[in-house]
């Protein structure tokens, strides 16, 4: 490694000194904002707030919403927690962290419309700071149960612009990442349209941790990029976008969907595919496994599973249905950002 | 270890030359007969087949009734199948089959009943060859979602008379076993009122693996049964035994609950228990979990999950009430098998 190309790949800077009130701060800011928007939005429901304490140090504010006009249930948690030290599956990627306390804060979101024809939408970002290393992780992706491209377009669309005004090789990384890590390998399928996702960017040239060996089916597997390295300031204004990126590209098509008449079959596919909500939550998801298997609050973590779930043995959609258009083009990653120039 | 003590810990046989055959003819015959008296205990579904074929080797027949009269799904599998060589997760448990092919076959049985007064239950018996190695695994677990005490008494006393037949140390081992394998950390309850569980039961001394590492939180972690060494003869009639205590274990539960009357109250905490099949299912369950991570067949693996399932935050039962006393006694440990003279 010569000189010039170590230093690209150094952090530009350490965090600054009152960096955890601020992101703390933030993401509590981040979770009243979309609460009220979804509440106003739903137009029945109101969030149900539940504080707790963490014995080790921290604890959160988890608000669930049931029942509503438009949700079924919809829960946002804000969460900021410390400890003596990370547990060994995070010290294996973040070794320089060993020895030292942790602090970790974050937000976490996941909305299950009523109306089959609204797509489920989950929404993370936290930040971590552990001695020497401090990182930001996080995403946001789309379930939708049924398939309408101008929704994924503007879903995409929007997360891309949010990307596009702090690098280009943002969204162009993080897309496939997501499509990547939210796949279930059992059922050779996505969890639906993805969206972007991220981990311990730290400000280092590293955008992408290599392959994912826990699916190396993925198309993106060897994918790596590496970009000049970027101030804590700059990631921080980056997942500030990503978190304020929330509303716009969901909310519409909300609106959008939230008067379409359906009936039994369209819920019956719903449940259905909420089954895969399940299925990817409970064996691959690595913060609900992370949090089950450390004695976190298990109604918080678990709040992201559906509220009525069905499974069908044997179940295969008809040809020529929006069902079967779900699977074998949904459920594939696609281009949606450039979606309408291609189709159109 | 002295001669006399190593003398009795080994096996006192090999298995005969039609081990294979014999054992998969039990499977198949067993899986035949439950099918034939479940079907005549529902009344209106029939049981469904699809057979199917593993690449590397091997196949099996499954078999879902679905919509019932009795029951919402069942399912009831058999499979046998042979490859190069077994998964790590089992070699790291017998290190002298690396290296060998390895043949195994089973049958693996999860009912649903649609009235909440009848619980679910659960069957799993399964073989192995592997070089030098063979052993029998597998259990019986029932989950109820109303508290009878005298239909846990009957079902575990049944299980008892089969296992006392063969060896008075194997109900004493083995229940505790079940309690402790279907437990879930994270809600710190037990999956139901267990049954019996054994693994690795090679005709060796050994009863019982020792500490199970998976859940440090089980009152029985130090238990360990050692006994004199027993022929394959005896362990293969030990578990045909088991396999034909089944149906006297569980239909007369099923005879006893079905025409009870249940209203909404009763379905939906029957739902919303059937989520914690799910949760250990997709969490705990090695069977599950290795069938879903090598490319086992998915749709036979999952038949497991109920058809219908419910997730509501932060609920706890009134107390006073049928539900609190299914937490509070039936889902924590209990001397079932002596229960009537403890009670009554």
């Amino acid at each position: 490694m010569t000189a010039s190309t170590s230093q690209a790949t150094q952090s530009k800077s350490l965090p600054p000194a009152d960096a955890k009130a601020r992101v703390s701060q933030f993401m509590q800011q981040l979770q009243d904002n979309i609460c009220q928007n979804l509440q106003q939005l739903d137009g029945v429901a109101t969030f149900q707030e539940d504080t707790w304490e963490r014995a080790e140090g921290g604890g959160g504010r988890s608000r669930v919403l049931r029942d509503g006009g438009v949700f079924e249930q919809g829960g946002v948690n804000f969460s900021e927690v410390w400890g003596s030290h990370l547990p060994s599956s995070i010290l294996a990627q973040r070794p320089e962290a060993a020895g030292h306390k942790f602090y970790a804060t974050g937000i976490s979101l996941v909305l299950h419309p009523r109306n089959p024809y609204i797509p489920t939408v989950h929404l993370n970002y936290r930040y971590f700071e552990a001695g020497p290393v401090w990182w930001f992780g996080g995403g946001i992706d789309l379930t939708p149960y049924y398939p309408f491209a101008e929704d994924v377009a503007h879903f995409h669309s929007t997360l891309k612009q949010a990307c596009d005004a702090h690098h280009p090789e943002y969204y162009p990384v993080f897309k496939p990442w997501c499509d990547e890590y939210f796949y279930l390998k059992h059922r050779q399928e996505m969890r639906g349209v993805g969206g972007i996702f991220f981990d311990y960017q730290d400000g280092q040239g590293h955008l992408y941790r290599g392959p994912n060996i826990e699916n190396p089916a993925a198309v993106y597997s060897n994918q790596i990029g590496t970009i000049e390295s970027r101030t804590w300031e700059e990631l921080f204004a980056f997942v500030h976008s990503c978190g304020e990126a929330f509303l716009p590209a969901y909310v519409p098509i909300v609106e959008q969907r939230r008067l379409m008449e359906y009936g039994d079959r369209q819920r019956n596919f719903q449940l259905y595919r909420r089954g895969r909500y399940v299925e990817f939550n409970l064996v691959y998801d690595r913060g609900t496994i992370f949090g089950l298997q450390t004695n976190g609050r298990t109604e918080s973590i678990l709040m992201s599973l559906p509220p009525v779930v069905r499974w069908e043995y044997g179940y295969k959609p008809e040809p020529n249905t929006p069902e079967a258009e779900l699977y074998e083009t949904f459920l594939k990653p696609q281009d949606w950002a450039d979606w309408t120039s291609q189709v159109r």
